[in-house]
């Protein structure tokens, strides 16, 4: 039964906007991953995604508003949604979405698009 | 899009083991629930359940083995697993798993069966 506690958890890695999956379970995911800068815009065609702000702040971003999120605040991206999130200081979340979803979604970037099942 | 604050959703209710659903996404429900006490034995025949402790401590207890539980724990109770969770002290929980799961499984209990659906 995977289990654990969260700050543990995303004290085993450093990197950015590299997803690991820390829980799977009808047929999706529970990931965390650190973030730092701007994320491309991107939208998945058929995942909706929920972000969960854990540590630090961030700003979710879409095409004709912003979300400011700190710990605790959550947010449901549905599907076809372009958005990305934005971060000035280093911060900590949590996504639930659909297992084997491209972090980058519809776009291929070179810098940001990330292994899929990752498991932490 | 469904989006706030957890320690605010959390302060909009008081009565235990009643979840509320914040967040419906890919077929699976976000649902935030108080607990306080023993809950039933139980079983989900067909939904993976993933608990996270966001204040409080509480203990999720299975028949061979119990897990202390506290603030950013999280524990995944597979599909067909005995389990229940018992919380000596008032306790906030997250709770992940498939739209429309009843709280007491595959037992009716006149007490701590649930309405299902109920959003926040």
């Amino acid at each position: 039964m995977p289990a654990g506690d969260l700050d543990d958890k995303f004290s085993q890695f450093r990197e950015h906007w590299q997803p690991k999956v820390v829980a799977s379970l009808n047929g999706q995911e529970v990931k965390l991953a650190k973030i730092l800068g701007e994320f491309p815009w991107h939208r998945h065609a058929e995942a909706d995604e929920l972000f969960l702000c854990w540590r630090g702040r961030f700003r979710l971003e879409f095409r004709d508003h912003a979300v400011e999120m700190g710990p605790g605040d959550y947010h449901l991206v549905p599907r076809g949604v372009e958005h990305r999130p934005v971060a000035e200081a280093e911060a900590e979340i949590v996504l639930f979405e659909p297992a084997d979803v491209r972090n980058t979604g519809d776009v291929d970037d070179a810098c940001f698009t990330a292994p899929q099942g990752v498991v932490l």
